[in-house]
């Protein structure tokens, strides 16, 4: 509970209207993408960085815990206000300050939908390439807070590879910048990169400014059909050492296949076992020789057939039905779990044997893809968060595919951050002594633990129940 | 003074012939290429981060400080070891310990100098972009640490962009492993690259993973020659804006060129204002396209004439004159002190127009040179240590440059990190706020601050001369 004073003193800066604790209100801000939930105490929509900066003054006063907020898409339930205290909804901050077409920068508040920004960057003749699957909700500043992915990072890297400097309020209620226009970026350790997936447990990142690029002249899309997994995986591996870099190299198993045929009627055939969408980009004659490469690897790999999409619209309905995946996935079941396993490329085929293995000895219903080429893998368990023993089992399997991860030397999450559903398996990656490491720079910037506590390092199990 | 228990112990950890107190064996690791330098208390040579580790046990519990060291190529004075201690030498750390074609990954111990990754990485038909000049020599421990760029920053990025993961020994003596073989990265904020540009003051780097590319199949290098300076500032911004991302784009201006001239009569012309040494690299078509555009532009924006190098014999020789400009630019004088000014690339025009006056108004000689596709500048003091008059007058123009830089967005270094010399810089372009995080931090990790103290941020201002 916040005391009344308190409430008042936050009203005073954000406006009345604007700190909401009716349950109706605040209910909608107590979940992600995870269904996890915890109903905050109140919720502050702020405008800008001062409002921030006072709204953090409070809370460290009064020893309130903070929660940054952008579209609660968050697959790791790093939005969740797991122990109560103020949700920071920082949606309305969602200006475009600056397109700086001479110096290719962009320049936003964190509230900018991904999906906006393409579109404003692309009317300037850029392109801004990371492309998180949720780009038509989330917002950049989650995508900075969380490192978001997507399809392009074997070519363009991901989020983090494109901010080069920050606005950022620390729990001191200080504003600090980090990094700034220069492509060079600024000296001394890198505190812009500190706060790239802090997931908010550092500190409000109140302005970004990002890289961006040229666009690629031409795209071309395949879609390869394989009858057995394995030869999928090899052909990744080929494609690579062919010095092809696809900007999107995706693997979909069987029961991603069945999905999106199910919902969507592509017209993939729900016989193949994977299929591997392909897109290769750069100049036009670039593209057609590697299109080819691409063809020949897969050709001798085992490949069954390969489709080429012949326009933009064939294009983009064969890239739509992969970004379908996630939700034709969820409605397969009433829970969908979604992991972010990560290794080297050359380990992608004995991770997916790995999951294939681990789902039939828990008799799961797993639909798996991934973003190969980077050696991301999704495997997604459908199942019922109703069902006590399964859930049990999807849990003990979680638990084996990252053990199984880590033994290859990968890493817990690609593009989705630890948040709360993942900080229990922090230690198997960075051990004791690093697990130590990350308390004690959070501890010198959020000496009360009042920032998102609890996401990525625990200081204690905290329990969150699905919504 | 260091005791000599504590001598014996370092003894015990290294063998006796690897800990130097000999005053003729310890002057040289006093200085480093700014001739600045200190004479430290005991040289200790290291073998493996396991002696590392059990050397900082004994620095700490003796409260002794440590300044890690590779090739003493800094031009910032981040080795010398400014108020007595142990200097660690990390030389004979040199193994290349993997080169993963397959996930295009190397994993290098510190020693390892740059030039020697660079040849056998370029065995396995890989490429390391990074190329600081003093590459030859350099460690890619130094590089690291000091975030060094190179020619190819425009393009490529530069030594930052490639490292994926870390070994650490922290001043606790504990030994973390940072980030890893993913190229999504880790989870949580980004402890690679808190170590990346630290300049040795949070810990030392004892085990590197870089990320490799496949190099371009063609390169194409041109010299263009200009009667103006504001013409090749012109057209360096013509040159990106016709979407062409040459792979380097080097401004000298008209010391530079002379200085090259009388040391290597490479054939330049003695009375242009200023050259642009331009590369464009990639698939042979795209070369050849690239290379058009950038001749149309240079034509169209002044330039007097154009050289294409017509073989590879050629390329080397004029872009070797251009690698030999500081060492022969030393050469002019007893002195050279080189600024590292950078701003964003639209920029450079008024930064080049505020160098020429700076100089003109003091009356100094100044070479300029600059990585201007990346707004990286280096103007360098061409003085004499021995004058004092002058010195003065060098160290306010300095002060004067910096002004200006942060005041167009830019930053105290490009590449060649702060060291001793700019840190008191610092609080101009991180304002209070940013310093106090800076030292938060710091403090945190190494709180008796003995990893390289008062290097980046200065507790104390340190009063070191020159050799």
């Amino acid at each position: 509970m916040i005391p009344k004073n308190v409430l008042s003193e936050l009203e005073h800066i954000v406006g009345k209207e604007n700190v909401l604790t009716d349950y109706a209100d605040i209910f909608v801000y107590s979940y992600d993408a995870t269904q996890l939930h915890k109903v905050p105490d109140v919720v502050v929509i702020v405008s800008n960085s001062n409002q921030v900066s006072r709204v953090i003054k409070i809370a460290r006063e009064n020893n309130i815990n903070i929660y940054p907020r952008g579209s609660g898409t968050s697959i790791s339930g790093g939005p969740i206000p797991a122990e109560g205290g103020i949700v920071l909804e920082l949606g309305r901050m969602n200006k475009i300050l600056d397109i700086d077409t001479e110096n290719m920068i962009a320049i936003v508040e964190p509230g900018v939908v991904a999906a906006v920004l393409d579109a404003e960057v692309a009317k300037k003749g850029l392109f801004y390439p990371p492309d998180p699957g949720s780009l038509s909700v989330a917002t950049i500043g989650g995508c900075v807070a969380e490192g978001a992915g997507g399809l392009r990072g074997l070519k363009y890297g991901t989020t983090k590879n494109y901010v080069i400097g920050l606005e950022v309020v620390l729990p001191s209620s200080e504003i600090i910048q980090t990094g700034g226009l220069s492509l060079r970026g600024s000296p001394g350790f890198d505190l812009t990169h500190l706060f790239v997936c802090s997931e908010g447990t550092l500190g409000i990142i109140t302005k970004i400014m990002l890289k961006l690029i040229y666009p690629p002249k031409k795209i071309k899309t395949m879609l390869v059909m394989f009858d057995e997994i394995e030869s999928a995986g090899l052909a990744v591996a080929r494609i690579v050492e062919n010095k092809v870099i696809p900007s999107t190299l995706e693997l979909l198993d069987k029961v991603s296949i069945n999905a999106i045929e199910d919902f969507n009627r592509v017209g993939l055939p729900r016989d193949i076992e994977a299929l591997l969408l392909i897109e290769v980009d750069g100049e036009p004659e670039d593209v057609e020789k590697s299109a080819k490469i691409v063809e020949d690897v897969c050709s001798t790999t085992g490949a069954r057939s390969i489709e080429v999409a012949k326009d933009e619209n064939e294009r983009k309905r064969l890239t739509q039905a992969r970004r379908s995946l996630f939700p034709v996935l969820a409605r397969l079941k009433p829970t969908a779990i979604t992991e972010d396993a990560t290794v080297p490329r050359s380990k992608v085929p004995l991770m997916v044997k790995r999951i294939h293995e681990i789902k039939e000895k828990y008799n799961l219903l797993v639909g798996s893809c991934g973003h190969v080429g980077d050696g991301n893998m999704h495997p997604i368990f459908l199942t019922d968060k109703r069902d006590k023993a399964e859930m049990e089992k999807v849990e003990k399997a979680v638990s084996e595919i990252f053990d199984y991860c880590i033994e290859l030397g990968g890493t817990l999450t690609g593009e989705h951050g630890i948040g709360v559903v993942k900080a229990k398996f922090m230690e198997r990656e960075f051990k004791k002594e690093g697990i130590k490491f990350f308390s004690d720079i959070k501890r010198a910037i959020d000496p009360q633990n009042i920032m998102n506590p609890n996401k990525i390092i625990m200081t204690k199990e905290i329990k969150v129940d699905y919504v």
